[in-house]
């Protein structure tokens, strides 16, 4: 294995913000010094000028996720590459359980398919849609031997993937016992369905009606619901995909209170508001993901939430269907909804864009410091899902993945020039400032400016730990 | 200058946790690696089974304060060798303006002071009692050349130290703008004197009246003020000792709205409670500080606000005033006040034990993570006060400031071994979880053991910067 | 129809307080004077010394109603004889809408046991426990046809009454707009039936498991969610029996927000805490009504709620079941649940005492003035059920209901006295101060003293209109 | 005395609704009936159509009051006359303590102007402007002898009204405790002075620069000042003029947690905004008034708080004065501040036009009910000053001021026509529904139409008893 020594960067942390030269060996973060001496077997590579970032941790991504009759259009091998490029190291991916099976099968069975494929390293959170006796004790089992320590469940998609409140409150509570972490998709999803439902039988069939149909009071009132459940159970609570004011509100009231709930937001609804949805063009299923794109205001209230810690993540969401029907074989895509918005397919593509997304509006415009956006990317997200000391940091003995990146130089976004399989980018013809320039993974070199040193398999299964909450 | 490496420890900042070697050099940290291999001119401590944590920064004592007709009891001297032995590697203590003179001859009067006894590193607030445009023009230099940017003003104490509205406004517009801080003891001075003199004129005379005549409500309401004036002026604000949920909820509701609201509260208001005023005995002038203290029920919201990030700094008020007249020479101390409490001098001693005790009532009760201890007494007092990256944290480059924390000693606290002149501590008796073995500072040994070994003189005075705030 | 001229009383509106003479005549108010000269042909009722108040609404009662697989022990008869010697003159009980039937059969069955049994005057709430679009227009033609304006539905009892969030919001919506009220029992069904199954199987069978398997946070909960849906609704919603402060504060916080939320709560609640379920004894039966009492605390937010016109109206949720089986020949009563708490049916006595208790605690402690006492009572009741004027108050040619208290006397409760069928009260024994002494229906005296002057079936089925809010 | 009999109107209390025969006999309301047989002795007045309200009482009025150098437009006599007009019959106006003076002396010096001249019934505040001994002493004989229950105290205009806080304080605990009001205008009055300077010295002299310099966050910090000062205190109080949601809120919330505090808006701040404050015209010192105009936002939420009591009464703050200089003779007016806005005299017209305008605006545009209406400008001031049952509502043995209201009528307001001796109404030209037929004064007809029936000096003192609140 290779030893790599970075010189000169600036490094910066959650906490630290310093120059140094960073030598990476043995797969991890050996010494950090002024002026470090090496011998020649050691490779230097000249970061002056440069961020030392800790590897992005991506805890929200769907690939090859099938979702009701089709896939999302990004396999491990593409979607991990992508992350790569990015900057994100490690990815957190998603095991569903099916009617038919049990949550270890369903954890095996991505783990089978990832392992073969996976650029960078991963982990599953799993999805539980049913829960009994048997898969309490599966997920149990999961937690203690198989380094998953995450559970999904959805208040919304009633018949598909949502649980009933005593399923949620079940899993809260022995999830939250034995150290880990519910992770909640949070809408009334009774009651959009019922909007669904009448939009579409007034003959509202276009993409933009799918906003229409999922207010935000709704996922307002899923998360307090699911904060209750949380305290109930006297376990700590994530919510996936924050977008509303509605929804934070009452993070932000439980907070207060002492209640161990966490949160992420995802780049687009940073970057985009409800103003997109304003035709009944189709091009519109773009931004056809779950929650909806919300208003200018709601963007305040998450920017201030990113700021003051009551939201603690970034994630991506990344979950990619391609515009047209067919391309690189990909079926039932986004034009499955072409005469009716609920067949759309709900996800967006992001997951190579988030950090230099959020440089650019987040760190140039003063929103946020640059010790607070590698916490929102990469440390809190690693401490939250047990990833932590592994992962999300630099410092001795943890993981060399590292990204360089330079803050001075602009990149402009188009969807040929990413990773991803999909065909199109919400970023498109949208100059950036800020490029990743390399990226390390344990101590590998697995991207150098456009170039790609990485090979598909060589990420790993990442057994996680406890949450790690304050 | 010696080097030294501190071989094996576990490293706590803010962010991380990580067993390394640590090489202070030319004052700084400059290495840190898993094994290094050092010359023999390099002398090793060795640290294994021990923390080792960025020296403390206590951004609130009190040292030869002049106090209306007294003095504190701790000199420049006593007072930073009592911090050291505590683990403490800066203080920021007070300038105060006279009547007769201005900020920038308030500073040079206290560096004058303090040069020639100060054992650790030191900065200083300046306290402003009154403003008219050549306080303010000083005020501006001040920040601008003698490295002093935050700025003291009382709510309280009419007559004697109180600013009005106004003043305080005109503070906090032009210090926010020029990027430092006006720090706040907010209480409702007029309305406090008036339960004073009714006190006393109802034959009220014991101490314990202290704390009846100074209710929490009156705290509250001075610290909302403050928070609405901030809001005016566009600024940070920070407020000193937060004693009651009736002032931090305030401070909770503020940042909820995105006000830059800062607080610290301190270890007395965590460690005891109101029940200490029981009686009308003589010593419990021990406990008279202000604010007074609370109850169990304002000890639950301070130390949910420590953890959820709503306060963000404990330091001392370290106030020492000895209860015994003449003790070392000390004239008009606590005895002072004997048969009227408004002459007894608010304070109490507790440079010393800020680390040991937080450690054993925080860390060990699992109220506080390490890390979260770390950023609470050092990290996160000296971002907001300037002193960071050169404080604060252990980092390539920052001072070497380091304490080596022993998690598993336990000690039992008394005055008579403690470094304070003061002749009585609130923690007598009591025996505490960890123990300080030896401190750094810039790289030099000062504290080993019970062994004193740094020498008066030797702290600098650190000239500071901006607030960094997130 | 007899004239009467009530003489020299002190009238108790809402608003008013007034010495006055009050003509009944045709069945209304038709004349209020000074010092009425009248002819020999008007029977002339002396009350002086007593309180002229509106005959009280009580707006949630459960007579003769169905409840699984037994009945409350009050036939319509006992019921509303039991409700007129406590001062209550017009009842809105509930039509249960079957598995089977529609709304309107439901109206029409309940109509059809009343009629020939009433003592006073009604009207039905009708219960919706499934919505579809026959459903729908039933209710619509109910309001527009029946003079039912107002439907209950449940969130609580999964499989008999819940009906699920899209249902509620649905009929919010059509009813809200059509002026009239939905009435919710906002408790978590889903999760209070985990909690009771896991109480069973952990062998906790006794009644006071009644209460501690529906904790106030999943009444919170529910009224949180109701709240969300009636905002969406754009309807108003009136929640029934609010029993906590969890439930009260997202009241106190909607009507803040200037969403028309309405609630109720009821005399046990303010009578009795949940200190009553410290034993295993099944005589705790008797308090297993649905909410369970809760703490003192919560019963000092009720206080301050009803002071503040955050609770408008007190009901009594009377739903009585005997203690002793075949008390009068009822089965299956509270001893059903020997083994089992979940088979005690839910309710408890209370028609008789609503006014009396409420005097004593509310009235003579000083927590409610007389005219709140009335307006919490009777009159708001009326106007939020569309029974005002002609209901709810001494007015000009509103109904001549009208109760005569006697505000110095005292009495001493016993069931024995009381005329409801119940074999218990919560009150036994308890001395209140105020007496019922004489009850007017539409003129005619009904109630004199210990006497009976009413007759079965001389009540009338009131159609009602539209809400009055504001 | 005369009587009269008002036939078929349709009374409206602050509860009831009802078509009736009310007859005013002896000065009171003596007799309410259907079809009510009279005497020819007896005057009848058709009311059919029209509305029968209980007088209108304005609990905030500046006659003849003397404010700096100048005194208000309107005389006792005018703008008595002009009240009647408006359909208001009782005013509450104040008496000054100056700083020579005592509370006795100043009421008795304002019933000596007043008496000859008043033209309705009136009470009066006394302002207290400093606390003493004597001045509690005064404050005590006044409640208890003078019948002046309400205090009036100042948190703006320092060195000259501006109390400090521990003035207040005492005034709201001896007051709160003898059963009387203290009433606060609420402004940070030494910040806003700054204000004022700064504007001042930058050559902002316009008057909308008095709009400019106090912030809505002046008025809030005050408003929950003054809030804490009467928990402290255990008192109620009384926030006159309430313009902003910063204000609004601590109302709203202290409510929520059960402290009595109470508010009064002005039609004003419901009819305009701070649009008006858009150039530099001085026309603008029409809407000088403190505090200035808000935003539409704020609109809301008064109107939010007018509907759910969290505001309780409308009051003008009629407190006139010219724009012409020396119309009518009066001097130094509005044109005072020509090229310095803090010398504008503030406030603004709006006596007469009280309950018109907030029909049309409120009752018309369905914000208000009528009950609620009424509520607002009569009866809640009524109890809150301790005027009821005297004044404030239509019922048996109250005073026979009644006022007949077309609401079907419109009217286009002209200064010219009004009765205030004020040059402008800030109304002029617009059209409004409703109009004030007919008004009686203790069973007297004082206004027919536009035709004068009453005369000065037949107004009487209001002795005054305890606040009644809830």
């Amino acid at each position: 294995m290779s030893t790599t020594l970075i010189r000169g960067g600036r490094v910066i942390t959650a906490t630290d913000d310093y120059l140094a030269d960073v030598l990476l060996k043995d797969g991890i973060v050996h010494a950090i010094a002024r002026d470090m001496a090496v011998g020649p077997e050691v490779k230097v590579v000249d970061a002056s000028g440069l961020y030392v970032l800790p590897g992005g941790v991506d805890t929200h991504v769907h690939l090859e996720n099938v979702i009701g009759p089709t896939i999302t259009c990004d396999t491990f091998a593409s979607g991990t590459k992508a992350a790569a490029f990015g900057g994100t190291t490690t990815v957190v991916d998603f095991a569903l359980q099916t009617a038919a099976d049990s949550p270890l099968e369903a954890i095996a069975r991505a783990q089978r398919s990832a392992e073969p494929q996976v650029c960078i390293d991963y982990s599953l959170h799993c999805i539980v849609t049913r829960v009994d006796a048997q898969v309490l004790a599966d997920v149990k089992h999961a937690m203690r031997h198989e380094g998953v320590t995450s559970f999904k469940m959805f208040m919304a998609y009633p018949g598909v993937m949502m649980a009933d409140d005593a399923a949620i409150f079940q899993m809260l509570r022995q999830v939250g016992a034995d150290g880990g972490m519910v992770a909640l998709h949070a809408e009334n999803g009774t009651v959009i369905d019922l909007l669904i439902k009448e939009a579409l039988a007034a003959g509202h069939t276009a993409p933009r009606y799918h906003a229409m149909t999922r207010p935000a009071l709704m996922e307002g009132e899923a998360t307090h619901r699911g904060i209750r459940l949380a305290e109930l159970a006297e376990a700590p609570i994530y919510f996936v995909h924050v977008s509303s004011n509605q929804a934070l509100k009452h993070i932000v009231a439980a907070r207060d209170e002492g209640i161990p709930v966490f949160a992420e937001t995802c780049p687009h609804y940073l970057l985009f508001d409800d103003s997109v949805y304003s035709s009944d063009d189709f091009e519109i299923a773009k931004y056809v993901m779950t929650p909806p794109l919300r208003t200018t205001d709601d963007q305040n209230h998450l920017w201030r939430a990113l700021r003051y810690d009551d939201l603690q993540v970034i994630a991506t969401d990344h979950c990619p269907f391609c515009m047209k029907e067919g391309h690189l074989g990909y079926q039932l895509q986004k034009m499955r909804g072409k005469d009716d918005f609920s067949l759309i397919p709900n996800g967006a593509p992001g997951i190579e864009t988030r950090l230099v997304s959020l440089y650019d509006i987040g760190v140039m415009q003063g929103r946020l410091s640059l010790n607070r956006f590698v916490q929102l990317t990469s440390t809190t997200p690693a401490k939250l899902f047990g990833l932590f000391p592994k992962k999300g940091t630099i410092a001795i003995g943890s993981d060399a993945d590292v990204v360089l990146f330079n803050p001075n130089a602009t990149q402009t976004i188009h969807a040929e020039h990413l990773h991803s399989q999909c065909d199109y980018t919400l970023l498109e013809g949208r100059t950036l400032q800020g490029r990743v320039e390399k990226v390390f993974l344990r101590g590998e070199l697995i991207v150098d400016g456009a170039e790609w040193k990485g090979r598909e398999g060589m990420g790993q299964f990442v057994r996680r730990g406890e949450v790690r909450a304050f």
